[in-house]
């Protein structure tokens, strides 16, 4: 808690500060300078810029202080870790603020996944700030776990460390003036509001913009992040592990020398393995510093930009009255990172006071939330006559091709090989069993199946395999631990990550997670997965019903580009 | 009330707009560009910018729309007249929304003037948003009409035009870590905070923006502008009647190449011949414009920056989902105004729609405030002996000399001339009755006396004269007209203005005012004060006891560099 009194004695020198970063050069981000100063700090936060003495100093000559990192907008169930975890791996590269979609869990848990996160985030060494999931369920296509209406929401509204409303996927439904997410966004207004348009331009974004939505991370092109600014939209730059705009869009702000500070920074969704090689919002800074950003602006839009944006008070600058989240360089340009400090406490240190996780407190809807009929071999029997629909995968993309093609047959059955693998989907949430199957090409496994029960955005079970006892081995199996990864290669269980919480994240350390991950990825490969193909991620977005041509949902094989189930 | 699904309608396209303005040259606070566009405004609120058509449609071509401008500070009681009539006077010249802090009325009526100034600021066709009084009373050195504490303030914590904290003018309590103003520094606290503190620097500033102080208006050089704002307090750039800080802040931002997105512009005090003659913040973006900022950036100063720094979600741009508050220019450079629109109505006939005052329904306090005793000519014999304090009044500059000079007397009485003026405070709020004479140098004042009842901070009633009756007569006019600007000349009264509303604002229209206030000012100069000296406006700042060297209030001569009563 901010004591203004101490700070204020502190800010004067009638009292010694706890702590002074001495000689530094500070980034501060409202004049865009860079300034020699001593920065104190008491009980931890920013009582003073200027000469200080402390109980602990320390030297920062020929380096830079800049404030914390701001992430404007992730989803923490991607990185399969619980906050904790996450915040472990980020804040020793800059991170001292998340702004989180939990939109993941709230599709597999509704409001008691949203009051777990809030329970999980909890008193880290990390400022973890909330955006109500806005599209939940997130079409009708396929049964999720939950539905999150405006009336879930309303006990959440007033938490303090819930902002706003997330990303607004269903920006068909606001250009359609759609009741229920009208709903929603009245009852945030004026409160930040995300915006996940892809594409979205001219009269119809202009309606997206007057519904309320006030950022958009999905530009991809400088141009369509162009025209959502000038639209009113503050522009969240992502740079993760799929999606890279960072060299677009800051390229074209470079070249156009644009103004910067309704710009700012996030991942969205970035893996634990590309966070322990480049950092975190780190990574952001530094890309744009080598595309020609002027560094101070490049910092600026890693805090001061998305805490304005986001309405936090204390944090983004390195300024009295703010909090002691900062970051240390050696390297202005490279961002080399000397030392993080969080709240005034160094990262390591800091990060030995997180409290273990303990499942007994978690909602055991969040904890037993895989609850798929047990699958037979029998069940997946496919009967195909003549052509028939093939989702096809598109080397390097998340869009698929729809083939109408003649697959291998025995008995009227579609018989799986090495081109054409079978897929499956199965409802995992307890409410209908459904179960479906549909050939899938391009994935290439042979001699097994592996099954996820991280499949965006319902979250049901997928499976992929060239014979359906694996394939159904692999589904019981995941059913059994709880939700996860699962390889199973001629029969016996090859490997796992169990994911226990919503079948989404594990409550492993992250280093643990990261090396069982890669292991899995590994074998997996290793049965004639093209290397271009991520084994369970791309079978985690082939249940996605929005992205084109044709995807597999519990309910069936969805025409995205009709918009409709085959 | 702004109807998104409306707005979409329209938006894209399915509705037509009420009004668009076409071919437009639309200045995009977002980007900093000037593009090509249509606006569409549907109920007041622009839908769209793109292509667009309206039931009406007002040709824009080689026109500049930019957003209605912003007032981020002023008192509207240096005025003279009721928030209506102000709007009558600003809106033409295109500040849209005001930001206002009724210090003055609140020093008089307490809870009752705050409440006056939220109720008769309703449904006008300016935004009017209100600071509550920090510094209620200012001084423990002057009785003034009410206290206004954090207990005070509570109820109107919640009202949605209440945005924070008005200027904490005691910064030396501040720095001192006084509890009374850090309990009113709590209550609001992560609002909006305005400051006042001409002159801080070094550790004392931090520990005032450690305080939680976030902006500054006192600034008069570039030096203290640029070193508040690098402590984090957004700098509003004032110009107003007595203070005129723009050409050294906005000189220093040019010069610098410094971002200007931390600053915005106020008027703090401009009176209604100025505004009659160079309009109100378009002013500022003018002044600005001349010393070489870009246009762009002078609009955004005037505009978004201060919607961000007070946490305005719906002004400061054109862009859809904001209210059409929008200012036409037939000249960018020049900031020459074609045209004014308030909710998308154009600015005549929005003036057309505001109701007339209605004294019946205002606070019994706010209308019947001078409580003055009444005064004989007796009363105000000053007895001296040898040499006395005197306070001369120093040209073309708020602050005193403190001077220890013979008077002239008679009978051991003081006898004002020419050269030595009677000055004389006394009590008007009922509770005391206190009354206070001493020498006056500078004013020159001949034949005659004159008294007003706005006189900061505590707006007792001050006199002056150079003959006991007249100062008499004077005072007891003003107490019979229940406060304003009184003129006796030879013995009769020879001018008035009545402000009746707390002893500051008037009634009438603002042409009016101003044409009387004119008269009386032309007839006090008449008699032998110099032409330098405002007759009425420089009383109103002897007995403000925060101004440098010797003030006299209503419990008597106040040394200011001692700050203690003589």
């Amino acid at each position: 808690m901010k004591n203004p009194k101490k700070l204020i004695e502190v800010a004067t020198g009638r009292e010694v500060a706890d702590l002074v970063f001495k000689n530094a050069n500070v980034v501060n981000v409202f004049t865009g300078e860079i300034l020699p100063a001593d920065v104190a700090v008491s009980d931890g936060w920013i009582a003073g810029v200027g000469q200080y003495s402390g109980k602990q100093e320390i030297d920062c000559t020929d380096k830079y202080l800049c404030p914390g990192f701001i992430d404007a907008h992730l989803h923490i169930e991607s990185t399969m870790v619980l906050p904790a975890e996450l915040v472990r791996m980020v804040l020793p590269s800059g991170t001292t603020t998340m702004i989180v979609d939990p939109h993941e869990i709230v599709n597999v848990c509704g409001a008691q996944g949203m009051q777990f996160m809030l329970n999980a985030s909890e008193n880290l060494p990390c400022n973890l700030y909330f955006m109500l999931p806005s599209s939940v369920p997130a079409t009708p296509f396929e049964t999720a776990g939950a539905d999150f209406t405006a009336a879930d929401m309303a006990p959440f509204v007033g938490h303090p460390r819930v902002l706003g409303l997330g990303e607004v996927m269903c920006f068909t439904d606001v250009v359609g003036g759609g009741d229920v997410i009208l709903e929603k966004l009245a009852q945030l207004s004026p409160r930040p509001v995300d915006g996940h348009a892809p594409g979205l331009t001219g009269k119809s974004l202009q309606a997206y913009a007057a519904a309320g939505v006030k950022t958009e991370h999905e530009g991809t092109t400088f141009a369509e992040a162009l025209e959502k600014a000038r639209a009113g939209l503050a522009i969240l730059v992502r740079e993760g592990s799929a999606a890279h705009n960072l060299a677009a869009i800051v390229g074209g702000l470079v070249d156009n020398d644009l103004p910067t500070n309704r710009f700012m920074f996030c991942t969205d969704d970035k893996h634990l393995d590309d966070i322990a090689r480049d950092g975190h919002i780190r990574w952001n800074v530094k890309l744009a510093i080598e595309l020609g950003m002027k560094p101070v602006n490049a910092i600026r839009m890693a805090s001061w930009n998305a805490a304005v944006e986001y309405g936090l008070a204390d944090v983004g600058a390195i300024a009295p009255g703010y909090k002691a989240d900062i970051v240390l360089l050696s390297s202005l340009k490279q961002v080399e990172i000397d030392a993080v400090y969080k709240d005034g406490i160094e990262a390591r240190q800091a990060l030995q006071n997180i409290p273990a996780f303990d499942a007994e407190k978690a909602q055991p809807r969040v904890m037993q939330s895989v609850k798929a009929p047990k699958v037979t071999a029998e069940m997946l029997a496919l009967p195909v006559n003549g052509k028939t629909d093939v989702i096809d995968m598109v080397p390097y993309q998340l869009v698929t091709n729809h083939l109408r093609e003649e697959v291998p047959t025995q008995n009227g059955l579609f018989v799986p090989n090495e081109t054409y693998t079978k897929l499956c989907v199965v409802e995992r949430h307890g409410k209908n069993g459904n179960l479906v199957v549909a050939p899938l090409k391009g994935y290439g496994i042979v001699g097994g199946a592996l099954a996820t029960s991280v499949a965006h955005d319902s979250h049901n079970i997928i499976a992929a395999g060239d014979n359906d006892a694996d394939i159904a081995k692999a589904i019981n199996q995941l059913s059994k631990i709880g939700g996860g990864y699962v390889l199973v290669k001629n029969g016996a269980i090859a490997g796992q990550v169990p994911l226990p919480v919503a079948g989404l994240m594990s409550t492993a350390p992250a280093t643990e997670v990261e090396r069982a991950t890669h292991k899995i990825i590994k074998k997996a490969s290793a049965m004639g997965i093209p290397y271009y193909v991520d084994p369970f991620i791309s079978l985690s977005f082939l249940a996605l019903p929005v992205i084109p041509s044709i995807r597999l949902t519990d309910k069936g094989l969805f025409n995205v580009d009709t918009f409709e189930l085959i």
